[in-house]
């Protein structure tokens, strides 16, 4: 075929990737990091969290992070805001874009963000006018949006009522999460449909976990969707506080190498991104999860 | 639906989960472990291999297993078999199956087998009739199937016409094994289709390694091609001697609940498997590739 496809995987190691890790990174080492993505052709990262940083020590110092990492023309940085006070640390911090969180499920919204669902969507429409009038684009990223540790199964209307809501305020992309890593690939088509139905014309992104080891059949049916932004973390680091056993986000080198060998064309070097992983892991003093490092490419 | 879906999960783990492990285990441990896979569901098991004990010594005492193994209406064992005498020592044995490995690159034959591709067609060609002579149904795995590690894509039309001489030979099953874990789920739908034509009828197996974060998506993906048996290891062991840090075969547990979540029943109990495999874990002194018994089920 000379149309190739191509997707474009946004690295969220540096935020969700190191957020629920033992061992917290100085600013320095996240700086590293994020240029070492940016060499292996990553072109979109999310690179850090205005969150509370006593909540969550491991995104202490975003502005540090910001204000070191390599600017250059194609790259874009992405930071994680849940509240107006975040959203201006955020463009005070130069950030590209602005990822706004909604849990989909009240009593998961509740225990990680301190609201309910509708309380967050309120929050969103907020931040995403304010960001609008900043002229940086914010989008939305549903968690949980295929089951929640606390409800169980998420129901689908609600996941599309939320993305409703985020087409409204103007958001320039919905991203799908399965914060717990439960989903399986027939759900990734039917909240596909139904998300694209209720905010028709904005682009979709992906979130998976590996949790149960679901994510990389999820990850390649929404590329079959048409789907062609999908998040990675290198390494596949990101475990998930309520599965402390558990194994974390979709690893980048493994979810390029299932990519490129199925003829969809990423602009990234799988080998490099498996040698940071590695070298994070170091970092971390942790075992990487994913598997590219370990094997090896064929 | 009313017309659920349906597929066989043939348990390798006694087999292929254990062949390659560091700390060969007893016969009678194999028994236990056997014993577990039937207690949980299982109704197709790969229970012993019939190669040289000098070669493999963690598949020695294939005689004391079957001994030893829970006759029951409906549970069919299998034994891997490579030339006549194997064949003959698997029918003493009592067999309900044999499982015929033909490698489909002549340099990976050669290092596993002692012979090319065409010699070990012909010894292929010997064993079934000699099968059929004694009523017990042959099938054959076409190994490294989807690449070698020495010689790089295994081309499909070769796959094709090996599983040509399986039907003329009138294999009761094919199976394609992606040995050392390198297919995408596109190379699934390629062989599925080829396979097909080239033995019109006969019932299509799969066997996949997770070496590289695919095997759950290929799984997936030959179920939606209609291939209703598929091969997987509790606990998921069976790591490949060509990546030695990798892991190795499918996870029964995993498989089974992506398999159960998306609407496909198997009849198997995902929860006793996911225990089994922590089981022998303990047993093998190893940790446990699965990731349903670290996760929880959902």
């Amino acid at each position: 075929m000379s149309d190739r496809l191509h997707a474009t995987v946004l690295e969220v190691g540096p935020r969700d990737g190191l957020q629920n890790e033992a061992r917290a990174l100085s600013p320095e080492d996240r700086i590293a990091f994020i240029a070492r993505c940016v060499e292996a052709g990553a072109r979109r990262i999310e690179a850090v969290s205005f969150v509370n940083p006593k909540r969550v020590p491991q995104m202490a110092g975003a502005e540090e992070v910001m204000a070191g990492v390599p600017r250059r023309a194609g790259v874009s940085y992405s930071g994680l805001v849940l509240n107006r006070r975040g959203l201006d640390r955020a463009l005070d911090a130069g950030v590209d874009e602005v990822n706004v969180v909604v849990v989909a499920s009240d009593t998961f919204c509740v225990r990680n963000q301190g609201c309910t669902t509708a309380e967050m969507l309120d929050a969103w429409d907020a931040i995403a006018s304010a960001a609008a009038d900043a002229g940086v684009p914010a989008g939305m990223t549903i968690a949980a949006a295929f089951g929640c540790p606390f409800e169980g199964e998420t129901p689908p209307e609600r996941v599309a009522e939320i993305a409703r809501r985020a087409h409204a305020a103007g958001a320039f992309e919905i991203a799908l999460a399965d914060t717990i890593g439960v989903g399986v690939p027939g759900q990734v088509r039917d909240l596909t449909r139904r998300v694209r139905a209720a905010a028709p014309g904005t682009p979709l992104r992906f979130h998976f976990h590996n949790t149960r080891n679901t994510g990389y059949a999820n990850a390649l049916t929404a590329v079959d969707e048409g789907v062609t932004i999908l998040d990675a973390s290198t390494g596949g680091f990101g475990g998930c506080p309520f599965a402390p056993a558990a194994t974390g986000n979709i690893a980048t080198e493994d979810l390029l190498y299932a990519l490129h060998r199925g003829g969809v064309e990423t602009g990234m070097d799988m080998e490099a991104v498996a040698e940071t992983g590695i070298w994070l892991g170091g970092l971390l003093g942790a075992p990487v999860p994913a598997l590219l490092g370990r094997a090896g490419p064929f």
